[in-house]
Formats: C-alpha cells, sequence, structure tokens
C-alpha cells in the first residue's frame, strides 16, 4: 500500500519540489533569472508588491536583487535564500491571522 | 471570480493554518499537548523517529520537550518553534533531493 502522507507533509514537500523543479536539471542552486521565473509562476503578488530581495552573497554580505530588472549572473540562489522568503511570508500570514482573532478581542486600550 | 493560488501560497498557508487550527479558540500560541497532538496527526514519522524537540523558552534558555511524555503544562509553544521544525524537515529533505542529485553523478572520488 502506498504511502499515505497528511497536508503538512505534502505543504512541506511542494515547498522543496518547487525550488528544486525550478531549474531545468533539477539542480539543487538556481540562477538568478530561474529564481525570478520561480518566483513570477508561484508568488506573482509578492513580485508586484515587493520586487526587492536581499540576497547575501556570503555572511558578511548582502546584495539587494530587484527582481524585475536584476541581470546579476554571479549570483547563486541556494534553498537558505528561498527558505527565508517563504519564512518571512509565513510569519507575516500568522501575524495577519493573529490580528484579525485579536481585533474581535472587546478589549479596550486604556 | 474567486483568487487563484498557486501551489506554492497554498502550501505556505497548510502550514500556517494546520499551527492555528491545532488550538481548539485559534489561538496564536499552543500549549504542549496541542502541539503534541498537531505532530501526532500531521508528522507522525516524526514523532516516532525523533520525539525530542527543543523548545526555547527564552533566548538564552533551552528546554528539551520529550514529546511523547512531557508534562510540561507551563511551557507555550509559539508560530517560532513550530517553524524551526518544519524548516528542519524542508531542509533535510532539500539534502536528500540534492544528494540523490549527486549519487547520480558518475565522477570517481579517488
Amino acid at each position: 500500500m502506498a504511502t499515505q502522507y497528511s497536508d503538512l507533509e505534502k505543504a512541506i514537500n511542494t515547498l522543496v519540489t518547487n525550488f528544486h523543479s525550478a531549474s531545468p536539471d533539477n539542480r539543487p542552486t538556481l540562477k538568478v533569472d530561474e529564481f525570478k521565473n520561480l518566483l513570477s509562476s508561484q508568488l506573482p503578488t509578492l513580485v508586484k508588491v515587493k520586487p526587492l530581495l536581499f540576497i547575501p552573497t556570503d555572511t558578511n554580505d548582502s546584495k539587494l536583487l530587484l527582481l524585475t530588472s536584476c541581470d546579476c549572473t554571479s549570483v547563486v540562489i541556494v534553498f537558505k535564500h528561498f527558505w527565508s522568503l517563504i519564512q518571512n511570508l509565513a510569519t507575516t500570514q500568522h501575524g495577519l491571522l493573529s490580528h484579525e482573532k485579536l481585533s474581535k478581542c472587546t478589549c479596550l486600550l486604556l
């Protein structure tokens, strides 16, 4: 019998395989153009609203990546960069959900 | 027309809503029992293989949480704890996929 995966496991798998399948030959890293294509197709709203991303080129340096016009052929996107972005989106969504919950509170700030 | 979400957006949503819906009243934090129930139902393999989790109670202190028998009623699980776990799993899976790719290499280590 095939293994049954939970929704959470499937979601993790979707995130990882999306990154992998964004390169034509399933490389573990992406070129900037491949990363931009991934974001344009999978996170279109983000690209419109926040077209700027910080891509750290090493531990002490950061490079500002303008998704809409960047031509940084030397930059390599690793899974950690992608994951930082996903984490940012998930944390924001969690905050919004928590805020929705809080906004239902009937307490008053005096 | 209803908004169409991409697979990646749906996956992020699944992760966030799973955490939220693990508490009976959709609180932004979880009690240990609620967190254990979430992991048992959504990540059953993990609970069997790695029943230990480090739950930082503050920035300078860590608490070892034994998922199968912990009775730490004072510990509050925040989204950051949950996300650390998801990140760990995703990074491991990415590593495994990259390794699969590398293992197909015909190079020999001399």
